[in-house]
């Protein structure tokens, strides 16, 4: 065959895997927005062999046979089929080192324990689930072994979401953060709180809802390429880059509820609508890693989102859909009220001062769970002893604590430090940008966010996959992954809003 | 293998088959009701790589091994796998009689002509479409070759829509319909129209919406097992016996057009919530025709969502969410708004009385067609002549004329009889449950239509696919089908609505 048709014959096999892909994240996207409750038991069925035939396409022979015969003649290729080639490559052999017999299995324990563990959570009973915590370990270090590693068999399981990084690599940045970021909320709190009597009470649920289109509006968003739904837990869905949707929550009685995650899926939803065109239904339509993915987020939600100048922007935007109850509220108070800081137990209502602490005890149990150091029945003990050290809080029972989050049920160890890295990458690009964009805040002051969205699109959307993080990283910012960055803005910001040098 | 061993592996595959279709259904639903209209590209790939898997699993060598073996052995079956097996070795041998390039090409044609109909349409140009149209009828042709038959190509065709019926048996059944349902619309026509002033003006589109609702709740429509959404055409689709959706529109000038639809679509929603659930993921749990489906929308919208009792019913709920619009009607006023005959060009806008005209003009131009006795050239000179015939209407131009349907563009010939069937096995089904339900119209006064969802789960929606239309029309009935009782209602009917005999 000739290089042209093996490159044609690729690309349609890999579009039919993107078809295949869509389908799910529908088959997804539909049970959290739209399917009524007595669809739920056919639908797992449907993600099940969907998933499955997905598996098969992905790990077929003759789609192997085709990547190593064009992987021989690479130097023919041009530089985006090259890494095509190459991309695909990595996930095919990924994909074929683990057995079906034990991707089988895996998947049978994690449907195991997602329902122990939600009994468990309810019941706020670490004993319950201990079993299936064992027994995902066991299998996670079994993974480990199938896809090998160098240093540590948690290197082989961070692969999967944060492709590049090491988990060496991990405890040296999170060892430059933790202490610093600790530091600084002790300070903090040490400052006391501001007083925010006017947040209280409720909030019209409409009005929520149009400050949320409005702002994904203003930020880029193709309404034409995508939708806003509703579901109890906000996230964003890539089908094609001409429908990437995003959804909200709304709480009454939580005004930045349902505005910061709208801006946060936002984040995740520009990237997604920025890929190449060309890219699509390929495996090079998506970002290199969680982490760089939740820097977009992360990057919106917080530099902008959470700054003086956006509030500058959009209060007037706040008194006409909120009538009487802006009246007498400054930018200044707005900000202050979005960046309240306060060490709590549960890591997903954390502020940016404490989020990344919640990030490193779940890594810390994590490699020592997955290196054999740490026995899952010790996980409570440490997990608390964790809380303390890190947040200065006693955790009152499990529920609260180590059984909080729904990653360890799903046996996804490594995705926990993709959301610390995205906080610590989305610092590093916003310093980049700042420095590259003249008048950045006055144009966030404005509303006017095109300048942000080119920059994003140029420097980080259209690649796709064809740089890991760090790469991209070091090729925008000129610095390897670090802590500096977040930990200088933090500092910068919240120095101000707590008057810590006064 | 052993007989237990062979059936749950063909329960797997049909599974497996089944799961795949559902998530094609889903993609539909999603297009029609949801996607963004930059997602359309990319749907219409993911719908043809998922529906190129779906033939690829039902045509698979293994599948038909697996059923030719278990035939072998139906004595030794229970009733429910025998009837498993036979149903799917039906589906099975249609489908492997169609070379997988025929198919490939056929949807190619499909899909060039439905665009070119669209501009045909658009700009009322039969010249346009021709050529599509000619292909499609030489593939059809070809595809009744491929499948077999004994009497008429047309049969093969109709065979995909109708199983278990006939070109003939349709020409013996529409040549007793056509003259008696002409007759009767000529004595309307010449009895002339109600005036129905009050039905002007616009209509309030939540109170639309509203009503919908209530009527689909009311119905038995199970909201936990299904929703109803907005779409362009009305629609309703299956994924599973806990969730099958319904979808309406809502004119502002036209009162009946969202409620009537939603009536219909809740007829044929509530078959589909209906079927054994241990017919769930197999091909059992299906209607056995596209006629019988029609049946019991057909029965819902029109034997009792346009009967006087429904009137008196409903009337009052009209008051309130209409304040002020019902104030001086009677229950008689709006049996007669809804039930007005007047002979139209348009098939989706007829009424009760026209509308079977509309089928068989279809139906004869069709069977002459694929039979090659009518060239597509002559296809607007016999339209035109027939709409004369049967509907006394002069075709102004084809976009009202010969173009005025998807159907053809789509080469589904054998769809339009469904239609009339659909009419006729209502009028069947529901004088025989008018015996069987003592009081029936009392039941639909009180809006308690709980009977007759017993009466139709217990008769027609449990049995799925095991027997033929004509088979279950005979079984509940008496009778074959036939146009005698569906006759006899329209002269009943709309003799009193219109006072005939006065």
């Amino acid at each position: 065959m000739s290089k042209t048709v093996d490159i044609q014959e690729l690309r349609r096999k890999l579009g039919e895997i993107s078809d295949v892909h869509a389908a799910i994240a529908l088959l997804q996207w539909d049970q959290e927005t739209c399917m009524p409750p007595k669809g739920a038991e056919a639908r797992s069925f449907q993600l099940a062999t969907l998933s499955a035939l997905e598996h098969r396409l992905l790990t077929a022979e003759s789609l192997g046979a085709l990547l190593y015969g064009l992987r021989e003649r690479t130097d023919t290729l041009d530089a985006d089929d090259a890494k095509l080639v190459e991309v695909t490559l990595h996930d095919y052999e990924r994909a074929v080192k683990l057995p079906e017999d034990f991707v089988h299995a895996f998947a049978a324990e994690q449907s195991k324990a997602l329902a122990v563990w939600i009994e468990a959570r309810r019941t706020s009973d670490f004993a319950l689930f201990q079993p299936n915590l064992e027994t995902l370990v066991r299998l996670s270090r079994e993974k480990a072994d199938y896809l090998g590693y160098e240093a540590s068999p948690y290197d082989a399981l961070l692969e999967e979401f944060e492709r590049g990084m090491t988990t060496a690599e991990l405890e040296r940045i999170f060892g430059g953060l933790a202490p610093r970021q600790s530091a600084l909320v002790e300070r903090i709190v040490a400052a006391g709180q501001p007083e925010l009597p006017w947040m209280t009470g409720e909030w019209d649920e409409q009005a929520q809802w149009a400050f949320s289109l409005r702002i994904l509006s203003d930020m880029g968003y193709d309404f034409e390429a995508g939708r806003q739904d509703k579901s109890i837990h906000p996230f964003s869905i890539y089908f094609d880059t001409g429908d990437v949707r995003v959804t909200t929550r709304i709480h009454k009685d939580a005004l930045f509820s349902c505005l910061m995650s709208s801006i946060h899926e936002g984040g995740h939803a520009l990237y997604m609508q920025g890929h190449a065109d060309a890219d699509r239904r390929t495996p090079l339509c998506d970002g290199p890693s969680l982490g760089m993915h939740e820097s977009q987020s992360r990057m919106w939600e917080n530099m902008i989102g959470r700054s003086l100048p956006f509030w500058r922007c959009y209060l007037p935007v706040m008194r006409e859909l909120f009538p009487g109850r802006f009246d007498n509220i400054a930018p200044e108070d707005a900000y202050a009220a979005v960046n309240l800081v306060e060490p709590s137990l549960i890591r997903v209502e954390a502020d940016e001062c404490t989020y990344n602490l919640h990030i490193i005890i779940r890594f810390e149990l994590e490699v020592a769970l997955i290196e054999g150091k740490l026995e899952a029945r010790d996980i409570p003990e440490a997990w608390n002893a964790k809380v303390k050290q890190y947040l200065g809080l006693d955790v009152p029972d499990d529920a609260r604590g180590c059984l909080q989050d729904v990653h360890w049920s799903h046996g996804a160890f490594g995705y926990f430090p993709t959301y610390a890295l995205g906080n610590l990458y989305a610092a590093q690009l916003f310093d980049a940008m700042l420095e590259q964009i003249p008048g950045l805040w006055d144009h966030v002051e404005a509303g006017t966010f095109a300048p942000v969205l080119e920059w994003l699109r140029e420097h980080v959307h259209v690649h796709g996959r064809r740089k890991l993080a760090p790469e991209l990283i070091r090729d925008i910012t000129g610095h390897d992954p670090s802590p500096d960055a977040y930990v200088a803005y933090l500092e910068r910001k919240f120095g101000e809003l707590y008057r810590l040098d006064a």
